[in-house]
């Protein structure tokens, strides 16, 4: 752990809702018996439910069980520093909240330090954080730190105005915007391997690099989030956040230093370089009924609770223009899809080709492969790098070879991303967190085409995307760069197969 | 075969010397069993031993089953093809030689297509050269060219007086300056390695690289060859000739097209903008006794034929600066020895650090790893690629990792250097022999450092070289890039034991 006083009170507003139980309990287990935060960490509940004390001591060892940690390690965890708040969801004020908080901080000599962790849905996001202003909860001898999960808003509009509630009370610099997507690891990662790199951050540029694809694909469907998926959609759900976080790592510039501020400068200046997006650079789509490993699966139209004509699109390819000296001129293809053939996060970089093929009259034409350097975010860190060689024998013949890193080969599988992320919030470090200009600039991209109104393209679950007339946006896949390496590793050398053909 | 009247006389003066029996005569029966050649080669072995045809062709399958083919197969392989003509040392002319060419390309239909391959020692060659323009053997119908085997001369004045006798007769186009140490699949390699990938190629200059260390390393010593050695030594023996070819490759300019004379010409222009070498950029050295492999070896002044105070270099070490626009400032070290510990031929490229180091206050130094590309030329053929991630976990800790590219792995062993050689002397392409001026350039280089007056540093048989003040030029190997890299790849990550200390 960094150095500095730790001790704090930790109030999860939300505390037995779904997010406290599958990530935040655990991870804050792990940072109390792994990491050494021990008794710095005194936990707070907040809750609708009746519960006293020792019923949600109780309810956080089952979780933890749940969560896999065997029964006699967690039975006494929480006798001292776990602690519940009744606050009926219609209550007037947080002023029975804060005497308790007092009364914890006293009972346990903290020094008034606080995380308030916003585990809420986003509807009662605005009347929460009035509440908790005014009942001057973040007003405290130490300090006071508020993390707020996605989304964020879900227009500009509604960005702007968060931010200005949360600034009535908050500085910008005790808010954590958490998107979890990427994981403290993958980000810090991705920023090691281009600026500890010369080799690769030489040729990070237009004069170098035709195109750059990012895709996010997902196997699973919408699940029971059809309330929330019919009015977001993927380009809400998705584009608009993760896949225009890793497009800001990416393209950004060299920070002045690996620092929160600095850091965010930079993405910032990505996000305010992103050209307006034409009508022709963006296409949408919808699943269909399909097969995904072997299991039929249903069509969005056909989901719980999702409109059977709904034009929500669950697919977004788009083309993006990054208008900096670094990057004009070079195409970003962002991609994502819900029911596609399996789950990854992928940047291919794929770079130009010589300015002149020495080659000629050796073969027909020179028609070598471009150098592409495929990095994997999920789920197997590494990259892959393609470059070519001379095949043996005459008369010359250039062959296609790929190399690949794998982290988790190298290191092992990651820790859990919100692990890794509450500790940042408790030591400070706001480097992985979305900064509210950054949140606002990433909406304003999107925002036009945010509500959709024309049919999306359909495509069958458990393929790569609908047929459009455009392959470089979608076209199941078999123009993806990714997709190809991946078809390649396979052995089979040839592109992948698609299940409607 | 590339297109065109391929049937030729082959004529070997030397016809039953050294080279003839381990590899010619077995390359050009493979050229003819398994490439096609077929009848369209006739071979006429030259020598001072009386031996009539059958005698020739019986001593020629002789050779073959040295090399490994079964007796059954070579049984009938020369019955017609192959021929014999004595032609004793002293001989005044060689008209009886001419008499014989000329009855034999009659009796076989040959449409006086010749090669002259030279392969005897350097101090008969002038005498050769001139009997055999004197008989006018290059006048025919056909095509003639000349294949003349290395050392070229042995300092500039001798390459010129050399080569101004081969021009006497012979064209520069009909020329073939052979250097069979790199092996045309191995020079394809390095110019498609270097051209058919812009992500390289587009760093390949002073701007991002470091240094460029070339190393080319033997185990052996100098077997028999004290007479040719004690005069010749390793400068003008590996140096002038190997290491500066290789140099050639690495650091030329893209040529105009893959062609013999477009790619010639790119080299002889990194020659010829060499600078002059400064007396404390080369090292010599000599081995002494020592072990390699468990057995113990014996001091270059202990073998057979040396001088026992014999001053000449069995190790040289240089510092090279190539001026040009593309080189400039940036650091060659070119190192070979006879009694390393092992052999290898390599070029491995140190990318400069980046800029400025972003990840300071993470870490006390910035202290990360160059990039570095080692690429491997023999005996396995491949590269290296070393670079920086992050290691998980906190604080942020860059690692060094690297990618082993190997051609062997990837396509089997490559064919033997002199079996492709000799098919493009018999298809007239000149690109992997050296030109004329190319030979008188490299000598120029060295000239003032052939004859080395000095006591060389003694190093022990089985070690990575002399001790000496300056460790880019030797140091036991402990500051050689390629050896890091090996004792890397080793997984000790130390640098490797040096016997001596």
């Amino acid at each position: 752990m960094a150095p500095g006083d730790h001790r704090h009170l930790f109030v999860i507003f939300g505390g037995t809702g779904d997010l406290a139980r599958r990530k935040l309990i655990p991870s804050i287990y792990r940072l109390i018996t792994e990491d050494g935060l021990g008794d710095d960490c005194v936990i707070l509940g907040v809750g609708s439910g009746d519960l006293d004390d020792d019923e949600y001591r109780s309810w956080t060892r089952e979780v933890l069980v749940e969560a896999g940690f065997p029964q006699r390690e967690v039975s006494s965890w929480s006798d001292r520093n776990v602690h519940f708040q009744r606050v009926p969801r219609d209550a007037d004020s947080l002023d029975e909240l804060s005497e308790r908080i007092a009364t914890i901080e006293d009972e346990h000599g903290l020094p008034g330090n606080r995380v308030f962790y916003l585990a809420l849905p986003p509807a009662v996001f605005p009347s929460t954080m009035t509440r908790l202003g005014e009942a001057g909860l973040h007003e405290s001898p130490g300090w006071a730190r508020l993390v707020v999960e996605k989304p964020f808003g879900s227009d500009q509009a509604s960005a702007s105005a968060l931010n200005e509630l949360v600034h009535r009370w908050f500085d910008e610099e005790q808010v954590y915007r958490i998107d979890h997507y990427l994981g403290k690891e993958t980000v810090q990662n991705l920023l090691t391997f281009r600026f500890a790199n010369p080799l690769f951050e030489n040729v990070w540029n237009r004069d170098r690099i035709e195109s750059i694809e990012i895709t996010v694909a997902e196997e699973l469907g919408i699940g029971d989030r059809a309330g929330y998926y019919e009015s977001a959609g993927a380009l809400r759900d998705m584009v608009q956040n993760h896949l225009t976080q890793v497009l800001t790592l990416v393209a950004m510039e060299p920070p002045v230093s690996f620092n929160a501020n600095q850091i965010r400068n930079e993405k910032v200046k990505v996000i305010e370089a992103i050209a307006p997006i034409a009508e022709e650079s963006i296409v949408f789509g919808q699943y269909e009924a399909g097969t995904i490993d072997g299991e039929g699966v249903r069509a969005y139209r056909a989901e719980d609770g999702v409109d059977e004509a709904s034009k929500t699109p669950t697919f977004v390819g788009v083309r993006l223009e990054v208008d900096t000296w670094r990057w004009q001129g070079v195409p970003f293809y962002l991609r994502t899809g819900k029911r596609l053939p399996r789950r990854l996060t992928e940047i291919a970089v794929t770079f130009r080709q010589p300015p002149l093929c020495i080659f000629h009259g050796h073969r027909d034409s020179c028609g070598i492969e471009p150098n592409v350097l495929l990095i994997t975010l999920q789920p197997d860190e590494g990259f892959t790098l393609r470059f070519n060689v001379k095949a043996p024998g005459e008369p010359l013949t250039i062959d296609s070879q790929a190399l690949r890193f794998s982290h988790d080969d190298a290191y092992g599988e990651l820790p859990d991303a919100y692990q890794a992320l509450i500790l940042d919030v408790i030591e400070g470090d706001q480097t992985l967190f979305v900064r509210g200009d950054e949140a606002e600039a990433s909406w304003r991209v999107y925002d036009d085409l945010l509500d959709h109104p024309c049919e999306p393209y359909p495509y069958v679950g458990g393929t790569w995307g609908p047929a459009t007339l455009d392959a470089s946006l979608a076209l199941g896949g078999t123009e993806w760069t990714g997709e190809r390496e991946r078809a390649r590793d396979a052995g089979d050398g040839t592109a992948p197969i698609d299940p409607r053909s």
